[in-house]
């Protein structure tokens, strides 16, 4: 079952209730991203713990790792994982055309699109692919995840009109052919708004992928390089067309300045590898900014990271000791990183929807005034 | 406060309680290795839970990072660290002579030993440092450890008896001075018994040592290349000699069927780099024996790594999950896999104690029949 319920709505700002296959969900929210079946440098229960129930794998790194066979055989993917919480997987389809921009990988690959599908070399063994939008769907059948993507066009920043209108088109019939494709019930297929960095194409794909009458709508193909003031022109104007009874999902964003200014915009859902990646690096998210852990001058600060933060990090170590095993690359270090930026990112979700609910978007905005530079 | 009480004794083998500074451990333990200031792709919490209350650090690695004035200023090691439990500290004299032998990084450094102590470059920036018994002792004062060890003259396998000798008497002056330079109450300084691989040897500097009645002894200088029955009869010796009354402690060691035989000849305390090492190499220990992980036989393998582990890992997920995380080089995989192979020592302790309360020594040894080669 998928039900989405708005409660308070402010503006464009909407708090609400999704409830997918008996969980129910707090809008907005965050999705931690799990792309080879775990989120990185943490347990599941550690997720858990700090807040989220909805996860993202990546269909594309799935597939090759462990391979559908091992998934199908362990019976789906949750259980493979077992992860008690809910799936969300992506098609695959941006990680294919990142694989043309040796994004994922040392080499640039050659990736293929026909009409059919597409064609390419993964960055692992090197081996010869072909996705199209029907197997996709199988693959994310196998994997029962809860809600589903279809494969769709991805194109760069900038690129051509005639080359974004014909990359959204084949997004359109690919999410036909998805949808002919999909057998199960309890899985709950979003369409994805492409169109590029032009506001009528936009506009144009989105009207046209809302008659598909789907039970969520992505925003695809932003946060790919574009300045900002487009990526946000380019949600407002896709989220005026999108239905307000059903959820909206930005893909692939992103910073907390972006995540509050896509909520005004009236974005529910969000993903993006930022807060866990960037704790690989040593970045750390806190409430008076960012913080580079490996500065020396975090050498003697016998205090918290944040002292607003509720987190396992926070409660117990100073950044002098967060630094020191950052500095020795010890993998406690990811860990209690980790932690603390996803539990940043669960609770700047909360404060969004108290501050919608409350009516408090300006003292939201100035709390986090450290990542709000528009406006 | 130091107390050590003898509970039960069957041969030479003993459980009891070991009290320091107001927290009690059964005896035989296991000490996990927190080299430089947390157990590596552990949170302490995950340590505690898995029952461990007392774990060692490294008095060379930490004095090079983050540095004693690091540690001065944050009050001592344990506030540094926020670890609540107790900590020994080793002497640094191991890790200075494997220095010699490149074991802690690309190159081998020239270590200098002389009567006043001992020069070395360190293997992270190549500066030239000096360690002296007083000078470890006033680190670890510094440190705040519980448990302190003295500065001692490791040799390798095989030395020469007049080397042997030579090292073992500079052995016994070195902790003359450590106790003279030794300020500190509630920190209790152990005895290190060396003598190289020589029954006699052994037997000399271990009558040498107990004359200093000191609040334990270390059995140091085995488990460094020796084939096993030398390390188990060095040990036997030793034990021989050394005051019913105080705590034992076999440096090093070591595997499973090391832990079994070296408490069979008496030793009450143990620590290893082997369940966090193996841990990260996806090397398992379980009650069937080791477990490559790695190995393609457990790609679909859809069971429990190991059924009678109660640990977080073994209740959770398969060994073609285990799999695949390593495979795919996950940090959730080395948190699972170091998770795993602590408790599996913990329980290995557990299941000791209980053999020995119950007089069931050889159940116990039928039990860990994979891991009990000898006899």
């Amino acid at each position: 079952m998928f039900k989405f319920e708005i409660d308070i709505k402010r503006g464009k700002k909407r708090t609400g209730f999704l409830t997918v296959n008996g969980i129910t969900l707090e809008t907005p929210l965050f999705m931690p991203v799990g792309t080879q079946g775990t989120v990185k440098a943490l347990t599941h229960r550690m997720v858990e713990d700090i807040g989220y129930k909805l996860i993202l794998g990546n269909t594309y790194h799935l597939f090759l790792r462990p391979g559908i066979d091992v998934i199908k055989q362990a019976g789906n993917l949750k259980k493979f994982m077992n992860w008690k919480g809910l799936i969300l997987t992506d098609s695959g389809g941006y990680q294919v055309f990142s694989l043309a921009k040796g994004k994922l990988g040392n080499r640039k690959a050659k990736v293929k699109v026909t009409e059919e599908g597409v064609e390419f070399r993964d960055h692992l063994a090197g081996d010869l692919h072909f996705f199209t939008p029907e197997r996709v769907i199988e693959i994310q059948e196998i994997f029962g995840s809860d809600i589903i993507m279809p494969l769709d066009h991805c194109i760069e920043y900038p690129s051509s009109e005639e080359f974004t209108v014909e990359a959204g088109e084949r997004t359109l019939r690919w999410l036909e052919r998805s949808l002919k494709a999909k057998n199960k019930n309890n899985q709950y297929l979003f369409g994805i708004v492409q169109g590029g960095f032009d506001g009528k194409l936009r506009e144009l794909f989105a009207k046209e992928t809302v008659k598909y009458d789907l039970p969520g709508y992505a925003i695809g193909g932003l946060s790919v390089g574009e300045p900002k003031e487009i990526m946000y022109e380019m949600t407002d104007i896709v989220t005026d067309i999108l239905p307000e009874d059903k959820p909206r999902y930005l893909m692939g964003v992103g910073k907390p300045e972006d995540i509050i200014e896509a909520v005004e915009r009236g974005i529910d859902m969000f993903d993006c590898v930022i807060p866990t990646r960037s704790g690989r690096t040593g970045i750390l998210y806190t409430s008076y900014g960012v913080v580079n852990i490996r500065n020396e001058i975090h050498k003697y600060a016998f205090e918290p990271l944040d002292p607003e933060c509720d987190c396992y990090t926070c409660k117990n170590f100073t950044k002098a000791y967060l630094r020191h095993l950052f500095v020795s690359e010890e993998i406690t270090s990811y860990i209690l990183n980790t932690l603390h930026n996803l539990r940043f990112y669960a609770k700047l979700m909360e404060d969004i929807k108290s501050a919608i609910r409350e009516d408090k978007w300006d003292l939201l905005r100035e709390k986090y005034s450290a990542y709000c530079f528009t406006h």
